[in-house]
Protein backbone atom coordinates (compact mmCIF):
# COMPACT_ATOMS: atom_id res chain seq x y z
CA UNK A 1 0.00 0.00 0.00
CA UNK A 2 1.36 3.48 -1.01
CA UNK A 3 -0.36 6.16 0.75
CA UNK A 4 0.25 10.08 -0.49
CA UNK A 5 0.41 12.70 2.29
CA UNK A 6 -0.62 15.91 1.57
CA UNK A 7 -0.07 19.49 3.34
CA UNK A 8 -1.94 21.66 0.42
CA UNK A 9 -1.14 25.67 1.10
CA UNK A 10 -0.90 28.32 -1.46
CA UNK A 11 2.82 29.55 -0.74
CA UNK A 12 3.97 25.90 -1.29
CA UNK A 13 2.00 22.71 -0.71
CA UNK A 14 3.96 19.80 0.91
CA UNK A 15 3.76 15.88 0.01
CA UNK A 16 5.34 12.58 0.93
CA UNK A 17 4.85 9.14 -0.17
CA UNK A 18 4.91 6.46 1.38
CA UNK A 19 5.14 2.54 1.45
CA UNK A 20 3.42 0.28 4.16
CA UNK A 21 3.81 -3.40 4.43
CA UNK A 22 1.80 -4.87 7.70
CA UNK A 23 3.35 -2.47 10.55
CA UNK A 24 6.23 -1.54 8.44
CA UNK A 25 6.34 1.94 6.82
CA UNK A 26 9.18 3.31 4.86
CA UNK A 27 9.87 6.36 2.71
CA UNK A 28 9.70 6.95 -0.37
CA UNK A 29 9.94 10.43 -1.46
CA UNK A 30 8.90 13.78 -0.46
CA UNK A 31 9.20 17.35 -1.71
CA UNK A 32 7.55 20.75 -1.79
CA UNK A 33 5.29 22.72 -4.71
CA UNK A 34 6.10 26.80 -3.78
CA UNK A 35 4.29 29.36 -5.96
CA UNK A 36 5.35 32.55 -6.65
CA UNK A 37 3.32 35.28 -4.79
CA UNK A 38 4.16 37.90 -8.20
CA UNK A 39 1.64 35.41 -10.20
CA UNK A 40 -1.67 35.49 -10.95
CA UNK A 41 -3.80 33.81 -8.20
CA UNK A 42 -4.88 31.18 -11.02
CA UNK A 43 -1.40 30.31 -12.50
CA UNK A 44 -0.43 29.50 -8.76
CA UNK A 45 -3.71 26.93 -8.41
CA UNK A 46 -2.32 25.68 -11.80
CA UNK A 47 0.67 24.82 -10.86
CA UNK A 48 -0.34 23.49 -7.85
CA UNK A 49 -3.01 21.55 -9.75
CA UNK A 50 -0.75 20.05 -12.16
CA UNK A 51 2.27 19.39 -9.60
CA UNK A 52 0.05 17.05 -7.44
CA UNK A 53 -0.97 15.73 -10.68
CA UNK A 54 2.86 15.25 -11.39
CA UNK A 55 3.41 13.21 -8.48
CA UNK A 56 0.19 10.92 -8.52
CA UNK A 57 1.75 9.96 -11.61
CA UNK A 58 4.82 9.40 -11.01
CA UNK A 59 4.29 6.97 -7.94
CA UNK A 60 0.69 5.91 -8.28
CA UNK A 61 -0.53 5.95 -4.58
CA UNK A 62 -3.53 3.71 -3.36
CA UNK A 63 -4.64 6.41 -1.22
CA UNK A 64 -3.79 9.85 0.15
CA UNK A 65 -4.38 12.02 3.19
CA UNK A 66 -4.20 15.39 4.35
CA UNK A 67 -4.79 17.08 8.03
CA UNK A 68 -8.35 18.59 8.38
CA UNK A 69 -8.84 21.87 6.94
CA UNK A 70 -9.62 24.84 9.66
CA UNK A 71 -11.06 28.35 9.71
CA UNK A 72 -8.32 30.90 10.43
CA UNK A 73 -9.51 34.07 11.84
CA UNK A 74 -8.18 36.28 9.03
CA UNK A 75 -11.28 35.37 6.39
CA UNK A 76 -9.04 35.84 3.30
CA UNK A 77 -6.38 33.15 4.67
CA UNK A 78 -8.77 30.83 5.21
CA UNK A 79 -10.25 31.36 1.15
CA UNK A 80 -6.85 31.21 0.27
CA UNK A 81 -5.79 27.94 1.93
CA UNK A 82 -9.48 26.53 0.88
CA UNK A 83 -9.09 27.47 -3.04
CA UNK A 84 -5.28 25.69 -2.90
CA UNK A 85 -6.88 22.86 -1.29
CA UNK A 86 -9.27 22.71 -3.51
CA UNK A 87 -6.73 22.55 -6.88
CA UNK A 88 -5.01 19.71 -5.06
CA UNK A 89 -7.85 17.79 -4.19
CA UNK A 90 -9.32 17.97 -7.46
CA UNK A 91 -5.98 16.49 -8.90
CA UNK A 92 -6.59 13.77 -6.78
CA UNK A 93 -10.29 13.33 -7.62
CA UNK A 94 -9.10 13.14 -11.18
CA UNK A 95 -6.69 10.36 -10.81
CA UNK A 96 -9.48 8.28 -8.44
CA UNK A 97 -7.56 8.79 -5.27
CA UNK A 98 -9.54 9.01 -2.27
CA UNK A 99 -8.50 11.46 0.58
CA UNK A 100 -9.08 11.25 3.93
CA UNK A 101 -8.77 13.72 6.23
CA UNK A 102 -7.37 13.83 10.09
CA UNK A 103 -7.35 16.25 12.81
CA UNK A 104 -3.97 17.76 13.12
CA UNK A 105 -4.03 17.07 16.75
CA UNK A 106 -4.91 13.10 15.62
CA UNK A 107 -1.76 13.26 13.36
CA UNK A 108 0.86 14.30 15.77
CA UNK A 109 -0.59 11.97 18.48
CA UNK A 110 -0.12 9.58 16.00
CA UNK A 111 3.33 9.91 14.90
CA UNK A 112 4.91 11.43 18.24
CA UNK A 113 2.39 10.21 20.71
CA UNK A 114 0.94 13.14 21.82
CA UNK A 115 -1.35 15.68 20.31
CA UNK A 116 0.02 18.62 21.49
CA UNK A 117 3.56 18.11 19.79
CA UNK A 118 5.23 20.65 18.39
CA UNK A 119 6.75 20.69 14.89
CA UNK A 120 10.06 19.85 15.77
CA UNK A 121 9.01 16.77 18.02
CA UNK A 122 7.36 16.24 14.77
CA UNK A 123 10.02 16.45 12.26
CA UNK A 124 12.70 14.10 15.06
CA UNK A 125 10.06 11.50 14.94
CA UNK A 126 9.83 11.31 11.06
CA UNK A 127 14.02 11.07 11.32
CA UNK A 128 13.51 8.03 13.72
CA UNK A 129 10.21 6.64 11.68
CA UNK A 130 11.62 6.99 8.21
CA UNK A 131 15.47 6.94 8.78
CA UNK A 132 17.33 8.23 5.92
CA UNK A 133 14.73 10.50 4.44
CA UNK A 134 16.25 13.66 3.66
CA UNK A 135 13.45 15.90 4.43
CA UNK A 136 12.11 18.62 1.52
CA UNK A 137 11.24 21.02 4.05
CA UNK A 138 8.90 21.68 7.16
CA UNK A 139 5.52 21.40 4.69
CA UNK A 140 7.30 18.30 3.06
CA UNK A 141 7.74 16.93 6.79
CA UNK A 142 4.01 17.93 7.41
CA UNK A 143 2.56 15.81 4.61
CA UNK A 144 5.20 13.10 5.66
CA UNK A 145 3.62 12.71 9.62
CA UNK A 146 -0.41 13.12 7.92
CA UNK A 147 0.74 9.79 5.78
CA UNK A 148 2.34 8.17 8.30
CA UNK A 149 -0.79 8.81 10.74
CA UNK A 150 -3.02 7.87 8.02
CA UNK A 151 -1.24 4.68 7.86
CA UNK A 152 -1.04 4.06 11.45
CA UNK A 153 -5.31 4.64 11.63
CA UNK A 154 -5.50 2.03 9.48
CA UNK B 1 -13.48 38.51 -28.24
CA UNK B 2 -14.63 36.03 -26.10
CA UNK B 3 -15.51 36.04 -22.23
CA UNK B 4 -16.32 32.90 -20.13
CA UNK B 5 -18.45 33.89 -16.80
CA UNK B 6 -18.21 31.88 -14.02
CA UNK B 7 -19.92 31.59 -10.63
CA UNK B 8 -18.21 28.61 -8.67
CA UNK B 9 -19.74 26.75 -5.93
CA UNK B 10 -19.59 23.63 -4.66
CA UNK B 11 -23.27 22.16 -5.44
CA UNK B 12 -23.67 23.42 -8.19
CA UNK B 13 -21.25 25.68 -10.14
CA UNK B 14 -22.87 28.25 -13.32
CA UNK B 15 -21.25 29.40 -16.92
CA UNK B 16 -21.93 31.65 -19.32
CA UNK B 17 -20.17 32.47 -22.52
CA UNK B 18 -20.48 35.79 -24.54
CA UNK B 19 -19.20 37.38 -27.79
CA UNK B 20 -18.03 41.16 -27.26
CA UNK B 21 -17.46 42.99 -30.90
CA UNK B 22 -17.29 46.47 -30.04
CA UNK B 23 -20.13 47.40 -27.97
CA UNK B 24 -22.28 45.03 -29.05
CA UNK B 25 -22.58 42.26 -26.57
CA UNK B 26 -24.36 38.06 -27.98
CA UNK B 27 -24.94 34.76 -26.46
CA UNK B 28 -22.98 31.99 -27.18
CA UNK B 29 -23.74 29.58 -24.64
CA UNK B 30 -24.62 29.08 -21.06
CA UNK B 31 -24.83 25.69 -18.34
CA UNK B 32 -24.69 24.84 -14.93
CA UNK B 33 -22.28 21.54 -13.10
CA UNK B 34 -24.40 19.98 -10.50
CA UNK B 35 -22.17 18.14 -7.99
CA UNK B 36 -23.45 15.34 -5.96
CA UNK B 37 -23.88 15.81 -2.57
CA UNK B 38 -23.43 12.17 -2.17
CA UNK B 39 -20.62 11.95 -3.73
CA UNK B 40 -17.17 12.16 -1.94
CA UNK B 41 -15.39 15.76 -1.44
CA UNK B 42 -12.30 15.19 -3.84
CA UNK B 43 -14.76 13.49 -6.56
CA UNK B 44 -17.03 16.68 -6.75
CA UNK B 45 -13.85 18.75 -6.39
CA UNK B 46 -12.35 17.03 -10.24
CA UNK B 47 -16.36 17.09 -11.83
CA UNK B 48 -15.75 21.15 -11.20
CA UNK B 49 -12.83 20.76 -12.55
CA UNK B 50 -13.24 18.85 -15.50
CA UNK B 51 -16.33 20.14 -16.66
CA UNK B 52 -14.66 24.00 -16.62
CA UNK B 53 -11.69 22.46 -18.75
CA UNK B 54 -14.35 21.26 -21.49
CA UNK B 55 -16.05 24.43 -21.84
CA UNK B 56 -12.85 26.24 -21.98
CA UNK B 57 -11.81 23.47 -24.56
CA UNK B 58 -15.28 23.87 -26.78
CA UNK B 59 -15.57 27.62 -26.64
CA UNK B 60 -12.11 29.03 -26.38
CA UNK B 61 -12.45 32.10 -24.22
CA UNK B 62 -9.98 34.81 -24.36
CA UNK B 63 -10.31 35.65 -20.41
CA UNK B 64 -12.53 34.47 -17.89
CA UNK B 65 -14.59 36.72 -15.26
CA UNK B 66 -15.95 35.58 -11.62
CA UNK B 67 -17.66 37.53 -8.62
CA UNK B 68 -14.94 38.12 -5.75
CA UNK B 69 -15.13 35.17 -3.48
CA UNK B 70 -16.91 36.59 -0.19
CA UNK B 71 -16.22 34.99 3.74
CA UNK B 72 -19.59 33.66 4.60
CA UNK B 73 -20.33 34.14 8.54
CA UNK B 74 -20.56 30.10 8.64
CA UNK B 75 -16.36 29.38 8.37
CA UNK B 76 -17.41 25.34 6.73
CA UNK B 77 -19.49 26.85 3.83
CA UNK B 78 -16.89 29.28 3.06
CA UNK B 79 -14.29 26.40 3.00
CA UNK B 80 -16.64 24.86 0.97
CA UNK B 81 -17.08 27.59 -1.40
CA UNK B 82 -13.01 28.44 -1.57
CA UNK B 83 -12.55 24.63 -2.44
CA UNK B 84 -14.86 24.61 -5.47
CA UNK B 85 -13.42 28.43 -6.64
CA UNK B 86 -9.73 26.74 -6.50
CA UNK B 87 -10.96 23.43 -8.30
CA UNK B 88 -12.78 26.23 -11.18
CA UNK B 89 -9.72 28.28 -11.16
CA UNK B 90 -7.09 25.85 -11.59
CA UNK B 91 -8.99 24.85 -14.42
CA UNK B 92 -8.55 28.27 -16.05
CA UNK B 93 -4.93 28.79 -15.26
CA UNK B 94 -4.02 25.66 -17.09
CA UNK B 95 -5.62 26.56 -19.99
CA UNK B 96 -3.65 30.39 -19.67
CA UNK B 97 -6.87 32.10 -19.26
CA UNK B 98 -6.67 35.36 -16.99
CA UNK B 99 -9.87 35.78 -14.36
CA UNK B 100 -10.45 39.37 -13.68
CA UNK B 101 -12.65 39.47 -10.39
CA UNK B 102 -15.63 41.68 -9.73
CA UNK B 103 -17.37 43.06 -6.97
CA UNK B 104 -21.06 41.18 -6.88
CA UNK B 105 -22.07 45.42 -6.40
CA UNK B 106 -20.49 46.03 -9.84
CA UNK B 107 -21.68 43.16 -11.29
CA UNK B 108 -25.37 44.26 -10.74
CA UNK B 109 -24.66 47.58 -11.67
CA UNK B 110 -22.86 46.58 -14.44
CA UNK B 111 -26.10 44.52 -15.94
CA UNK B 112 -29.10 46.59 -14.09
CA UNK B 113 -27.45 50.16 -13.55
CA UNK B 114 -28.10 49.32 -9.73
CA UNK B 115 -25.64 47.70 -7.28
CA UNK B 116 -28.81 46.61 -5.31
CA UNK B 117 -30.46 44.91 -7.55
CA UNK B 118 -32.12 41.54 -6.78
CA UNK B 119 -31.95 38.15 -8.78
CA UNK B 120 -35.38 38.80 -10.57
CA UNK B 121 -33.86 42.07 -12.01
CA UNK B 122 -30.54 40.62 -13.03
CA UNK B 123 -32.51 37.74 -14.71
CA UNK B 124 -34.60 40.11 -16.69
CA UNK B 125 -32.43 42.06 -17.46
CA UNK B 126 -30.27 39.35 -19.27
CA UNK B 127 -33.72 38.29 -21.21
CA UNK B 128 -32.73 41.59 -23.04
CA UNK B 129 -29.18 42.20 -23.14
CA UNK B 130 -29.09 38.95 -24.85
CA UNK B 131 -32.16 38.16 -26.56
CA UNK B 132 -33.39 34.35 -27.46
CA UNK B 133 -30.48 33.03 -24.55
CA UNK B 134 -32.18 29.91 -22.78
CA UNK B 135 -30.83 30.23 -19.12
CA UNK B 136 -30.11 27.04 -17.68
CA UNK B 137 -30.63 28.32 -14.28
CA UNK B 138 -30.04 31.06 -11.54
CA UNK B 139 -26.37 29.91 -11.67
CA UNK B 140 -26.01 30.14 -15.00
CA UNK B 141 -27.50 33.50 -15.30
CA UNK B 142 -25.05 34.49 -12.48
CA UNK B 143 -22.66 33.65 -14.56
CA UNK B 144 -23.24 35.43 -17.97
CA UNK B 145 -24.28 38.74 -15.58
CA UNK B 146 -20.40 38.67 -14.25
CA UNK B 147 -19.27 38.06 -18.42
CA UNK B 148 -21.25 41.15 -19.37
CA UNK B 149 -19.99 43.07 -16.26
CA UNK B 150 -16.59 42.01 -17.48
CA UNK B 151 -17.30 43.21 -21.27
CA UNK B 152 -18.69 46.31 -19.88
CA UNK B 153 -15.79 47.22 -17.36
CA UNK B 154 -13.50 46.93 -20.51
Amino acid sequence: MIILGLDPSLSCTGWGVIRVEGSRISHIANGQIPTSPKAPMVQRLAALHSGIAEIIAAHRPDRAAAEEVFANKNAQSTIKLAQARGAVLAACGSAGLEVREHAARLVKKAVVGTGGADKAQVQAMLKVLLPGAMLAGADAADALAVAIADANLG
